[in-house]
């Protein structure tokens, strides 16, 4: 696929998906219109049909069971990553390819930590990972790979966004790390195979991170770091975005202590992030294995209970369809219609954006 | 004036301003109307004219030069504490009458604080202090002692509310610092002469720093503590609340999170409480003499130049005419006419509640 990169390139993608609107629209379109929009005759083909069009390192490659290919047409594209402005039009995985739908948390930070920016990531990681919340972070040293670390320590899944070809693993020291990762979840990146590490590569990289996640939690930051970049994406994409305070003596706390005062979700305890993501609501009741990827056990037993659970899933912030999907495990078409009750009987309400939020009502 | 405990009785003045409206009713009603309001004759005498009230003990205290009773019917009595619901219907103060009026930031905190706490509260009440911030706090030990004593190093003005009468030092630890705030600043009391401090009295005490202040800042505080009263009574007024984030690990720091999550702003330097205040934007210019405590020195050059400094204190969230008082050194009837023709100009515009804000222009 390297030597196809205009079908990676996201310019022509950004613009095609100004053309069409969502990618929806891409997927559905035909060859000519595509080719009209600005995508080379080769993206279009890889679209169609991407196996057809490997060349022979990709196809080495994509030998091992474990490493796919995963155009924004397949399925297992993951929806909250295809709802966003830029996604890249593949995503190369190394690893277990159902955790690439699982709903996730974000966990970034400096590169050069503190010991207590470090110990709470890899705590807050691995409590959240063994109720069932899959932990993405980038690989780097310092937070991020505390944070995989706590998440593999509790037997939870982690998925490793690069900023490079998914074969060049960076920084060489995390290279056992990446291994586990993928036993236990998977490495992803949006680059081609042998794409090295590029500065320009960490912003896109980090604009992954927070599309893939239901939320962002940044545990320390410089002011004017990468980890607000991908904070900053995460705000913009709806998503919540949680710091944690430190001393205010502590450098790596200020860019912390901006996106509180921007917004952010003063963060303490795991547990907060878990509320504010009404997650525990629906996870509590599944199997106690926090490795498990399956989603929550869901009854057959009637609509009602499937509504509650959708109406749990929502809270009182608007949320769109596609995060609903996620946090619920329930089928995109199903969330919809239930929504669609749930509207009809006054249970939520439609907000601008395709997002919907639930309706307080007063209690007598 | 502890024979006349009636005259001081805050449920009784409380409901007298709820038949007058504000403090001004009660000032200005007749004996007659003051007496069918429920105040007692001795209380309505001591408001026509105090000093011929007193009791032997009382004209004893006052012999001192430094000794002052206060009525809300003197044009000393604080106007920010004048409008707040509950206000005591005398102050007694040792020290500085004016510096009764001066614009205050309450900097207060736990009584077993961190060194973290103990060292951020002295540094930031120095640093105010000598910029021209009146200091004001409880006494107490722990975050109190070190705003005091950060206010008394930058040889700055502070003040000390105490909870019991101001002739009972409590706790007695702090007997020295207590005569040190009565040479630079002031100890204020509600309560009469004699009272001893009772767990009872230390809301109402809180509730006077925070009527006094034009913000208050939380250093460290557990959850549930008198401090959190403090704050949530500042913002009840409308007066900005700051708090220091600190550790998640620090039982400490969880009351100032609480307060940030509430809206609290979070604080990281001094500089962004001069800033959030508007303060440092009309005392940059004045005389260099921290100890002073003239306001600015206002030219009477034309009325621009006044208009100008009364929207540069205002700011952009609202605010009611007593601030603008405390934050300008302007006279009352100067600030309203002022606003006025600020608001026909159409450079502010009224608020609920008799606060005004800027109005936003956009620049071409």
């Amino acid at each position: 696929m390297l030597t196809r990169a205009p079908a990676l390139d996201i310019p022509t993608l950004a613009s095609a998906l100004e053309i069409f609107g969502r990618a929806r629209g891409i997927i559905e379109a035909s060859d000519t219109a595509r080719e009209r929009a600005g995508i080379p005759a080769a993206a279009s083909e890889f679209l169609s049909g991407p196996t057809a069009a490997l060349n022979p390192a990709e196809r080495a490659w994509l030998d091992n069971p474990r490493h796919h290919v995963v155009p924004f047409t397949d399925p297992h594209y993951p929806a909250l990553l295809r709802n966003a402005a830029r996604c890249p039009i593949a995503l190369y995985i190394a690893g277990n390819l159902e955790a690439l739908n699982e709903p996730q948390l974000a966990i970034v930070g400096s590169r050069n930590p503190t010991a207590y920016g470090e110990d709470t990531a890899r705590e807050f990681a691995e409590y959240l990972a063994a109720r069932g919340l899959t932990v993405t972070s980038g690989l780097a040293l310092g937070i991020d790979s505390a944070a995989h670390r706590g998440a593999l320590r509790a037997e939870g899944i982690t998925l490793a966004v690069l900023g490079s070809g998914i074969d060049v693993i960076y920084p060489h020291s995390n290279r056992p790390m990446a291994a586990e990762i993928q036993r236990q979840g998977a490495l992803v990146s949006g680059f081609p195979l042998g794409t090295p590490p590029r500065p320009l590569h960490f912003p896109q990289r980090n604009g992954l991170i927070a599309a893939l996640s239901l939320g962002t939690l940044v545990v320390e930051a410089a002011r004017r770091s990468g980890s607000l970049i991908t904070a900053r994406l995460a705000a913009g994409l709806g998503r919540e975005v949680f710091a944690i305070p430190g001393s205010i003596h502590s450098p790596l706390s200020r860019g912390c202590h901006d996106l509180i005062r921007q917004g952010a979700k003063l963060t303490e305890t795991a547990h907060d992030i878990l509320s504010e993501l009404n997650f525990s609501a629906f996870f509590s009741n599944a199997a106690p294995a926090p490795t498990g990827l399956a989603g929550p056990a869901i009854s057959a037993a009637g609509m009602d209970k499937e509504h509650k659970i959708l109406l749990d899933a929502l809270g009182f912030d608007p949320a769109d369809l596609d995060v609903l999907v996620v946090r619920t495990g329930f089928k995109p078409e199903a969330v919809s219609s239930m929504m669609l009750i749930l509207e009809l009987e006054g249970h939520v309400q439609a907000a601008p954006g395709g997002r919907y939020s639930r309706v307080v009502r007063s209690r007598r």
